[in-house]
């Protein structure tokens, strides 16, 4: 546990029994740094903490969740119920409303009944509710759909002293973060100023919590919001060089587990595929290809019946508008070449099925395999700092019976 | 029935018991166009009936449709297969190689048993078997997942001779023709040369066949093509005039009942959504924006559930990259306005709930609502083809569990 960091929940009333109300706090101030969805339509939380971490991302106090109700699409009243979240929770806690990010997840467009929320802040604020262990209420109270809460840790040594990291994320459908994220909470008691905590938030997020994409869907209250508040006596990161590689590995690290962890609990999710694109003119050219085959609904129904179907791959490459040639590409499923030179290879179609079984299914679709050793194939779980140009990797899930099931009953 | 063409079908075992082979015949040569799929990677078939269609577009003669093996990714010899096939049916008709289109359709990657259809073709070939009234055996003979045979019929008068169009189609997965369509064939009896008949076909697919998707995969075998053989004896057409609009109609009508039975037929389908985003930039932006929602799982799922969600509709427009104002937008499902001025409109839930559980759904996403009357409401089943710049309309159908069902088990 990162020090100088606690947290409360509690149910106000806008989920029917569940918790719906979460709150962390810093003891002192925190830099802090935040992305935002790209959604050309953002929830009021959304507006409002833009404002509140561009004003005050050197001393930062508090984040306060709501889930049952996204505030998206509320207009005035929905601007004015975010500021007021910020206003109760400043006035109990002592500091500035721009020292709180307001947050919000749930069904879009419903008023948000504000009132619940305030009259909850002083019972949430109270000390003995305030606590360092209170963090697994907190993870639960900013689950919608999830099934599991969804936390990781780290720790790295900043010139001979510990500093922790911890991160908690909620998200299971409306998935395909693009420049930002589902929410997702990180604090460390690391000392770095706003200014780096951006950059190094940046350049991690794009290798993990944007390279992820349940269902293509972008959310319109996609946050992801990290706190730094130096409690741990470490000396502070002052630019490039070990220290910055030592935070950013943590960084990467807890982010990539919730990334993961997203995707796995994806809504109805069996199965948890990465799409790795080797051999591309670019990262963007591979990234454009394997988020399309990641959301191709044929490639993941595919993978919900273990399906060695390489040819749904192939087809949504295709289609990707990425250039290259079927005659030089090579696919591998779950460790099996089963396409090259323009056509199928010989495989045990029976043994590719029980590897298809598994949990996780890598699936690599290499565009230039003599520029490399073809048989070397993808294991890591997570993301690598060290990507070649011209390679990506997207995570996504299967396209399983439940996942219908969930969104044609569920309101988002 | 278009006078000069006949039909014939037979199971030549690619299928285990159903008809796997069709033939379409056109007495004397006829002119021709067809367009193609444009996913970069192409099947066989479509490589070889490209170059017929370009060397033999004024004199055609048949159309040679396999199912149950897309002959897709199977190299020389899968190009091997369908050159043998054409020459089959060129032999025994009587033509040359290049006045054969030669069609594939099922799964991709497996070798195509060519053996297969070159035995049965003196059976279909034979003149009790090649007939006008087979065309219903045709119709079944090109389906794969579909559920029923597609076809669609019209005429017009072109100087006082009455001309008609006859056409079929298959498809229900895999569907995003883009630039290109399913497998689709037209035949007439009118009297038109082979550039008019491609200008007017490219027109015409642009909004049929082209505005629908079933789940956003571009297929390697997609193919439409039209034949000319001027039996009617009216005046051949030869520019744009009276004529050449009389025709166009009749195509125009065929080409859209066949479009929207596929998406009827979509796997799993129970509703087809009509989606029209206007008043955008361009037309190209609106078919942007209205391609993004009518490919969301969460909005497919949300008409499989009868739930009037607008609040994915947003979301879904909000991340479909093309700019616009939320706080102006209109958005009306089943001909209730749901959504303005940044929020949501007082609706009857549970009368919307009602209207939803129709067979066919129009979405209409105003984007500039001002500039016309509000109220209006899509109620055409057939594109029109007078739309207005920055309009445009796609055609989808909803996400059910019978999708999922079909695509974890069935091998495309």
């Amino acid at each position: 546990m990162p020090k100088g960091f606690s947290f409360a929940s509690i149910h106000c009333g806008l989920k029917k029994r569940k918790l719906d109300l979460g709150l962390l706090v810093s003891e002192n101030h925190a830099s802090a740094a935040a992305m935002f969805t790209t959604n050309r339509v953002q929830a009021a939380p959304v507006i409002v903490s833009r404002e509140h971490v561009e004003h005050a991302s050197e001393h930062m106090r508090a984040i306060i969740v709501n889930s049952g109700n996204a505030n998206c699409s509320t207009g005035a009243k929905g601007l004015s119920a975010s500021r007021t979240t910020a206003i109760a929770i400043a006035l109990a806690l002592g500091c500035m409303p721009e020292e709180v990010v307001v947050c919000s997840t749930g069904v879009i467009g419903l008023p948000l009944n504000v009132a619940k929320i305030v009259d909850a802040v002083p019972d949430l604020v109270n000390t003995r509710a305030l606590t360092m262990e209170a963090f697994d209420g907190f993870a639960h109270a900013i689950m919608t759909t999830d099934i599991r809460p969804k936390w990781a840790a780290a720790k790295c040594k900043i010139g001979g002293k510990e500093v922790r990291l911890l991160g908690c994320t909620k998200g299971a459908g409306m998935i395909q973060p693009n420049m930002a994220t589902m929410l997702a909470f990180l604090a460390t008691d690391a000392a770095i100023p706003n200014t780096l905590l951006d950059s190094a938030l940046r350049e991690v997020v794009s290798r993990t919590f944007n390279a992820i994409t349940v269902d293509g869907d972008t959310s319109t209250n996609d946050m992801v919001v990290i706190f730094a508040n130096g409690t741990s006596g470490s000396r502070p990161i002052s630019g490039p060089g070990k220290d910055w590689d030592c935070f950013c590995d943590a960084l990467e690290s807890v982010c990539s587990k919730l990334a993961l962890a997203i995707v796995e609990d994806g809504e109805g999710a069996q199965r948890v595929v990465e799409i790795e694109v080797r051999g591309g003119s670019s990262r963007e050219a591979a990234d454009q290809m394997a988020r399309t085959i990641a959301n191709s609904p044929l490639v993941k129904t595919a993978i919900a019946g273990s399906d060695p179907n390489w040819g749904r791959i192939l087809a949504a490459a295709g289609r990707s508008g990425v250039e290259f040639d079927p005659e030089r590409m090579e696919i591998w499923m779950a460790g099996i070449k089963v396409y090259e030179h323009g056509t199928l290879c010989e495989f045990d179609e029976r043994a590719a099925h029980q590897r298809l079984l598994a949990k996780y299914i890598p699936i690599v679709v290499d565009l230039d395999p003599q520029h490399k050793s073809a048989g070397s194939k993808s294991k890591s779980r997570r993301p690598s700092r060290a990507d070649r140009p011209g390679t990506a990797r997207v995570w996504t899930c299967d396209f399983t019976t439940e996942y219908i099931r969930i969104n044609s009953s569920y309101r988002s």
